[in-house]
């Protein structure tokens, strides 16, 4: 049983049984188990079979989490959304690093329609060692962040909204075009994806 | 003849031939003449029938002008670009501002990817009057511009990038989905219109 | 606290609770506020714990105005819509000008497939200091009434229609593609947007 | 051998020697031919098999007409255009029509961004029995003329704009969105086979 | 009041009551009036205030018709449908037809796989004056049925089929692209549209 | 050295003398050599290097065959396409089934706006043991012959068209929206990759 | 009556009565059934009134079988998935094939990213005489099975996925660009396609 | 002048004279500069300013190397490709990462239709320390590669592929649409911006 390594459940499109049943038997042989895009109706299935489950309401994440490994305090993965409804997908990478056993710091709603909100937060975006940028709408906050740091940056573009925005299409291509040195992209919504692939770069050394 | 409100010709698909006809007939009641979209070989034959006219190499245009009324000093429209690549478009906004009789300023090759080189231009772009952002890739120069300023922004598309940018739709969608305050959108390389609906607005009191 | 610049609420995936508590604590140091794409059963709570609250039905804005400041009688916005489904988001349009400060006129449904109707609008219409133009399905009202005046049309796409609106993009596509002068657009449904820039460009000087 | 049904070629993609063997055998058995999408070359080649056939310039039309019908002058269909650049498209329109044995007048660069220029039009447009409107870029003259006249409206969107015209596909998504009655839309760019339908209509009774 | 000319109310979007108003309100004027997209529950509240008003289930049309006319008995207007699922689209096309003064046949389900049940009713689709089809999934029939007859062929995309038809929009752009002669198409399920323009052409003579 | 089973080189973006290497050295070890995607420089160059090797001008397809085995003359392939501009894309298919050792018959220009020139070749089209349909534009020919036969169908769309055909998306969209039993899609202009899977179907027994 | 035909009914946008007495004629003439897309309120109508009728639940199939020839045993198709979320679809194929007489195999969840578990079923995957792979997200497993075998594949994409998935979008693009000899494509989520299609090809000889 | 960190200059829209004097004024102050997407014709002029420049042909990248220190040579990048055609793509971030001081290893041309080709390289895929993919049509290697390593995978998508490929959409989606853990994509052809975040993150520890 590998530390760090949790083992993930992807549960839209499944049952709360299912989940529960799946959750049940992997805990037998796992350290860590996350299973993602969860519903609270799903929660309490799991919690009756699998008391030591517990659930985050924002990102809708069940766990367990047996790992006892420190993460290691000098290196933190940064999360940030540019608004506040991009909140529970920055949350899903953000829970995900945590318990892939990295220190993480949090900056929410610094869009850059507000770019000194964003300044405020100098210090700790030039002390990240990786850095998630959660952000619907026009995504141009990955772009900036991307332009001050010299680390890696994973941008997230979210489905937040509406129009031209066409269910984070728009956030996505900005994303892509960046010409900020550094960043790469996944897919919408995928915040899982990103806090995994944070903690696969903030653990090389 | 109204001053500052010149006659347009749009070159793309004619003959220069038919410009020159056309420039030269405008020539006879109009102050002012742009010519948009075209190539040194139509000025040349412009030219030869109406030496007054002129050209402008990087924004495509051929102009007569004969206004003489001074602009506004006070009031002046601000051209930015993102990109080097994004001249040719910020041009076209630019000069024909200035033939309608607008004082126009440039800031070029300011994008948010280094985002200091942005901010070293706060004066000039706390003053301006109207600001045009021309900007391709993922277009997010028009966001933070529009976050700093309470004037109206222009917001620009260009064609300029490859890949994902699929010809301006990137920068198009990333301008239209902009939270900040005050910002509006022409068509992807329609440099012209910015540049007009910039001198309108500009003129109003 | 300035006048005229009211602190903006977006509901739309906040819960009435949140909204109520935002509008709230922004009452203390705001002289207006304003809270669009709201329900009426987000009304409900904001009203109990902040009673000057007051609601449009049609454009869904929740709003407090303490502004005393008379708007310019000479200098109004014109917002005008093509049918009556798009209504709505003109409405949204027209409440965020007023309640930032400007008279408002509104001219609905005249449509382009029936110019007579149009036309009926002219005097209002030459008045107008900026002009609104809401529309969904083909999106055409922009261009004619864009080339019927020199003052700056905002286009403003509506998602109404079916089939080959594709939720709105019929009418943006069209918008952008205007031949008329003095025509910039926003996204499709964003009336608070249009609002806000309509107010921007109608209190220059 | 039918008078009025001329057989047609498309010529893109055909070598000048296989439109020429193609038109010299059809004279043998047919009345009118037509051959569109031709270039002048293809016509040399043609002309020198087939002397009596003839070349339409702005079209690209190559054509025999031995039909010695009289087009009936009570009832004919009006080809419209938004800009001079469609014209082409128009003429395709037109000379299809004409060859079809139909009479037809044109009204062509009556954008709606100008609309008096198109009202200048009235008497012709009302009296017209079917009516080809060509216009890229947003399209929005098929809704107008669709609303002012209670006869069928063929909506011939052009390739001609730029940016998000996207090679006609906001005039054809404008065109398929009008409100107006008794409008249908063909291919982008598809002029023969708008003045193909218009002559199957106005012949008709 | 003219016969065969109703007042049409699209429904989608309003509700009942607004539905029985403008419905009672025409009545007083019109000789017949089409209320197109309405629900069993519009119906109910317009019955209430208007007892003459019918229902056509299927395609969703309250009506009103005092009309006396007799339709032309030798000239029908044909609605074709590929599928069962596209009968009510058809139907709202030949209902509209019907009260607009014009004799309609049907042929429904009849799509181009099963070509043989098509060419069972070759005598009708000769006999017609006007031809709509409506069709879903990969929209064929249309071009067929073009081929087949000299009369004007209106085609009607619908919404109908899942995956790659995209809503309809694989029909659409089957139908744009048909190389067959005197087809022209509408928005995707606009059954009332087709069948306006099929009454407007079914009355030339 | 297996028959049937020759190396394939895409040449497309390669040179003339990559080209002639690559076949050279396949031309060592294996019995047949296709190489599609080539153009009559590439042959020259080929042709130099290796005498035996030969060119369809028509497909653009240089090879080598040495196979000796007969095909079976009970079990053809039958290659349809809808117009001559699709001949092309269908020779790339037909010319590769008979490399892989297939018996090949082809019927062309048998669009669906003439279906009476389809039904002319009902036995061909009966006796066939696989078809592969070629068709552009609107793609409705593989619906129609999906429907009149239980052997399974190739659609192999084109690129031919303009306007709405969208570079084959059209006729792409159509044909995997067929409701015919049998008939499943390759890429736009795969002609080369429709030919090997007829003939790798045409040989299970 | 022949065996291994069944008859198909499409239920979706179908009531649970007309399912049911369609199925009920059906079954004077018939031997199989077949009713795809159905729910269990629909089964329960059937059933009512056709005792013989049965459903499976996973791919929602509503059934009656009375064919009793023995499937071929030799020859079988395999239905391979690459995610537990792609099983109702890849069901509904492997019925499909069941119904119509053949043997079908089944090897789920061997998505690419885990490509150590596709490779412990290379004996059954190399014995198949026809492979359906069903897939969402990237939809890359057709590729790699397709490189694997000499028989022909059917790729058929599942709108299983969120963000640039596209509902399917994304996996149909990746099949119809595969590289491998002998795949082709149907429809998204078209299960009933693909085993009707395997089934023609797997009962060739 | 920090080591490692070269300046760079995209070329692509600037003239031979403009990058000549942009890289002889950089190499005034930096230790290595890089200019991407240059071509032959520019590369002479550059030389004639700058002797010390040299050229990369198959990515075209003129650079100058004047740092001296030695890449780490236990962490390497790995650059994969699928095919040879998407070689100079993958060359542009290969030696955009030697530049920039990292080992740089390869292997080519080993798509996913051929996966043994792939296993062959099993070592030195499971020794990379970060690996870069690209791919063009289906993009399929990506999400194979990234389920075969713990380490970040960079998708680099390319134009290469013709029809549904849309010039690298069809690679993109597939891309951000993998199930594999430790993926990251950028935009279509970006060799450059891979190379560099491979750098950024091999760098890391
Ligand atoms: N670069 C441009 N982009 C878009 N519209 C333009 C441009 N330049 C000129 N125009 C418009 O084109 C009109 C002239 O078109 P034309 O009569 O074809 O020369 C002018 O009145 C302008 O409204
Ligand atoms: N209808 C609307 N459409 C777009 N943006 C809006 C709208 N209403 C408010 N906003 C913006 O949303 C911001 C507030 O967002 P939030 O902090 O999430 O409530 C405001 O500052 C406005 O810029
Ligand atoms: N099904 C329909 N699809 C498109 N347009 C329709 C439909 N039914 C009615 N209309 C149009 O909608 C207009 C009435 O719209 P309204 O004033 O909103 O009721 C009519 O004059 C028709 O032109
Ligand atoms: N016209 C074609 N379209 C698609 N794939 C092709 C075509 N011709 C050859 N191929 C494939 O390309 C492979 C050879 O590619 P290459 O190694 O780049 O020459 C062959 O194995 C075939 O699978
Ligand atoms: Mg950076
Ligand atoms: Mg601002
Ligand atoms: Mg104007
Ligand atoms: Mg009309
Ligand atoms: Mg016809
Ligand atoms: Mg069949
Ligand atoms: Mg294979
Ligand atoms: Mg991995």
């Amino acid at each position: 049983i590998r530390q760090g390594f949790p083992e993930v459940i992807f549960c839209q499109g499944k049952t709360a049984e299912q989940v529960a049943t799946i959750m049940k038997s992997l805990a037998v042989h796992n350290n860590s188990i996350l299973a993602t895009r969860a519903t609270e109706a799903m929660y309490a299935v799991v919690k009756a079979v699998l008391p030591e489950a517990q659930f985050y309401e924002v990102p809708k994440i069940i766990y367990v989490k047996r790992d006892t490994i420190e993460p290691d305090s000098q290196r933190f993965v940064l999360v940030m959304s540019a608004g506040t409804s991009d909140i529970p997908v920055a949350e899903e990478a953000a829970v995900t690093a945590e318990i892939m056993g990295n220190k993480v710091e949090r900056v929410y709603d610094v869009g850059v329609a507000g770019i000194h909100r964003l300044f405020a937060h100098q210090d700790i975006i030039q002390n990240a060692n990786v850095i998630i940028v959660a952000a619907g709408m026009e995504g141009a906050l990955a772009s900036v962040v991307g332009g001050m740091v010299a680390k890696p940056v994973i941008a997230l573009p979210t489905s937040v909204g509406y129009g031209a925005s066409f269910n984070g299409l728009a956030a996505l291509l900005s994303m892509l075009n960046s010409c900020a040195a550094g960043i790469s992209v996944v897919n919408i919504d995928n915040g899982f994806g990103a806090g995994r692939l944070a903690s696969i770069i903030n653990k090389m050394r």
